[in-house]
């Protein structure tokens, strides 16, 4: 079982941004700044790829009110998004609010966040999801 | 107009990969490894998460086989994906084969590589598109 499955099913705590049936979204523990998101669909595949055309599909639509939320929050110029997944062998999008090409270079240091700054986080992004 | 409408419109030519009524992929002329495509909608929004949820869920659809085609066309681990977009005001998708988070770093020295190289790479993918 990957370690996305065990904050899935409870096994593992998370800082939980959104989650419906099929996606859950939560805050990337190790971000590479301060509102970094993670989406993973609770299906276990390693590639975001190897999902089926109408899950894959829906990904974006549930990302999307999520990458809205996370532009309030946070002072950036937009929200990017990647999809990069050598490490954890179960598929997971980033969304990562950007003022630069450099905020979503995953060479770069991550960021050690204390604790109650991610329930900071988490809250202001929570409430400024909408609809 | 911007430059990706030009290419749409046949104005800026381009490495076509695929295309419908909706989204073109290209070749991306600055390629950060060879085999990087860009997918873009066909209507000129700014942000990705500007297009409204059918059209946005499409994309990654559209994207999967062309996805495929480049793993199997370049050596790489899986194709990666981003969306940064500071730079060009129309909403576009990387699409890159990596081996490495390295390999889906913007901040890197962009390729120059030559026509004849485009032109087989573009060949090789475009084979390689299944269904």
């Amino acid at each position: 079982m990957t370690i996305f499955s065990k904050i899935i099913n409870g096994e593992i705590p998370s800082y939980k941004i959104s989650e419906d049936d099929r996606f859950l979204a939560f805050l990337d523990v190790q971000p590479l700044v301060l509102g970094h998101v993670l989406v993973i669909p609770k299906v276990e595949v390693n590639k975001l790829f190897d999902l089926d055309d109408e899950y894959l599909s829906a990904i974006l639509a549930f990302a999307k009110p999520i990458a809205h939320a996370i532009e309030k929050s946070i002072p950036c110029k937009r929200c990017g998004l990647s999809v990069i997944g050598l490490e954890v062998p179960h598929a997971h999008l980033h969304l990562v609010p950007i003022n630069t090409a450099d905020d979503l270079n995953f060479t770069r240091h991550k960021l050690l966040v204390s604790e109650a700054e991610m329930l900071r986080v988490q809250k202001l992004i929570v409430e400024n999801i909408e609809g």
